[in-house]
């Protein structure tokens, strides 16, 4: 039901009852590594452009996902799925054999929590038993499209992050075992004026910082209602920008704050700068590290928040800023 | 509730309780031209690009919705908005200024479908009073984006569709006036390995006729039921496809079938062959024509169909099909 201004809390709180993740080589040497379900060493996944390999990611997932819940794809309802890729061409080309209703997403690397707030309705109002969300990126293809050709070799400063070659899905049921959904804050479009396709977390932690917001006056709750509150992809900038940011709100999460992308590398060996990032990045960290926590029982509830930079090389090469989103969700064990 | 393997029929059937629309001039010249709310003589809107431009379709749309419902910006809950440009650019640089939650989503000009199914489900679930649902397109950074520039004066042949100029939207409560959203058949991708990007008619018309087919068979009805069937953007040559696959499935729609592209150009005089295309041609003739059919009671209950071809110029060069996808709603009057 309504919540404050902009939530929902769940009166059938959805369970996700299986997960699944596939990356690419560089996440499977990073500090997750041994979490991760399935590394690819082949970075073109034996297709035969980047777009293909991305859709190959999401193919596996969403198949791991469904497997790993003991279901098959004619369980599934509906999907509810995106990429980066400008007309989503990743999630086009790879789910189609899975021949699902598919809703089409787009909130930048916000994309696993736009699919999973999404999905939620979908089972808790009744409208599927279940459904799979799930995002991708692929640092190939993003580097392609928003950047520059990887043979070219740019230099990047040390406020850029890396893109992550991965996907994730998980399945979203009405009954079952597994972690829940039990509120939502769908984010809006906060627009700073940033313009630095270089340093994508400070593009994204102002709006991080409004859905954060929004979320505990919605809920009435304050930070240590949370074991973790988990960013997206905000890196060592946009971590900063954020804390500081909620600090001055009466917000102080930084002794529970963390951030996917700076989870997923090791900055100092890995050459990742200020982190990871990407649709796939909150989407592996999701179901590899922080699903598995809450299934433990080690933690209790969480706040997962991915965050988007609505970055587009065209609006940027016309002088646009790059405006942020993000939206938060509550899982609990 | 759930009705068959696909849809949901409403329990509290959400009300379209206001619309708006803005075209551009070629759009205003054609046979609707006296239908639409706003038509703009300059196709930059007073902006410096195109795609700013189409932002300020959406805004204009959005507001004038908003205001014909009777009101203000923070009576709405959500936002479901897409365009066809890489990252939504439209959508982002166009809502942001309305400061109200955002779902993103891109099903290529199937979008204003997909966009009204989640919005009705977000308010018959009680998750929302009041939704905006939106969708624009806009020539000019269309031919940019998908096939020629415009001063390269490139050839069409008569197959080809022209992207329509503009952007409609529709407000959906839970209380009011107007017509209602009585049920959904949201759509899965299908391919049937169509390569022509100068006939997405024909790569559309596969995935038309899945979701209606579907649509009928999980309602348990007949093409009889509806006064009109009405698709996107098949134009002449996908409308023909349509009706001849759904004949061969039993169905004959030929006597209601409805298709936005064929009404909103005369073919004839105005030079757009095969007719209209793109998320804005089934978003204003919807807001234009359709509703008010329905708000007279001249039309008592139409099936809804915006058809989307996925499109994207990276996997077309790559060799890619186009893939279709197309979302159906139950509207009565």
């Amino acid at each position: 039901m309504q919540k404050g201004k902009a939530s929902i809390e769940f009166s059938h709180p959805p369970i996700i009852i299986g997960h699944g993740n596939v990356v690419g080589k560089k996440e499977g040497d990073g500090p997750l590594g041994s979490m991760f379900e399935q590394i690819e060493e082949d970075p073109m996944l034996g297709a035969s452009s980047w777009e293909e390999a991305e859709s190959k990611l999401q193919q596996k997932a969403a198949e791991s996902a469904i497997k790993n819940a003991g279901l098959k794809n004619k369980d599934i309802r509906y999907l509810l799925a995106g990429d980066l890729l400008g007309q989503l061409i990743a999630t086009s080309f790879g789910l189609m054999d899975l021949e699902i209703p598919l809703f089409g997403l787009y909130g930048a690397c916000s994309t696993m929590g736009e699919a999973m707030t999404l999905g939620a309705i979908l089972v808790d109002g009744g409208y599927a038993d279940r459904v799979v969300s799930l995002a991708s990126s692929h640092f190939a293809n993003a580097e392609k499209q928003f950047r520059f050709p990887l043979e070219y070799g740019n230099q990047r400063p040390f406020s850029a992050t890396w893109t992550v070659t991965g996907s994730g899905a998980v399945v979203i049921s009405k009954s079952g075992n597994g972690p829940k959904v039990t509120g939502i804050t769908p984010g809006k479009i906060v627009d700073m004026g940033l313009k630095d396709s270089m340093n994508m977390g400070a593009c994204m932690a102002p709006a991080a910082a409004d859905t954060i917001c929004q979320h505990l006056q919605d809920f009435e709750r304050c930070p240590a209602d949370y074991d973790r509150i988990i960013t997206g992809d905000l890196g060592v900038v946009g971590k900063q920008i954020l804390e500081e940011f909620l600090d001055s709100q009466g917000y102080d999460i930084r002794d529970r704050h963390m951030d996917c992308g700076i989870e997923i590398f090791d900055s100092s060996s890995q050459d990742t700068h200020a982190g990871g990032s990407g649709c796939g990045c909150s989407a592996v960290v999701l179901t590899s590290y922080v699903l598995p926590k809450l299934k433990s029982g080690e933690w209790k509830r969480v706040l997962f928040v991915p965050t988007g930079a609505l970055l587009s090389t065209v609006s940027f090469n016309e002088g646009q800023s790059i405006p942020g989103i993000a939206h938060g969700l509550v899982i609990e064990a």
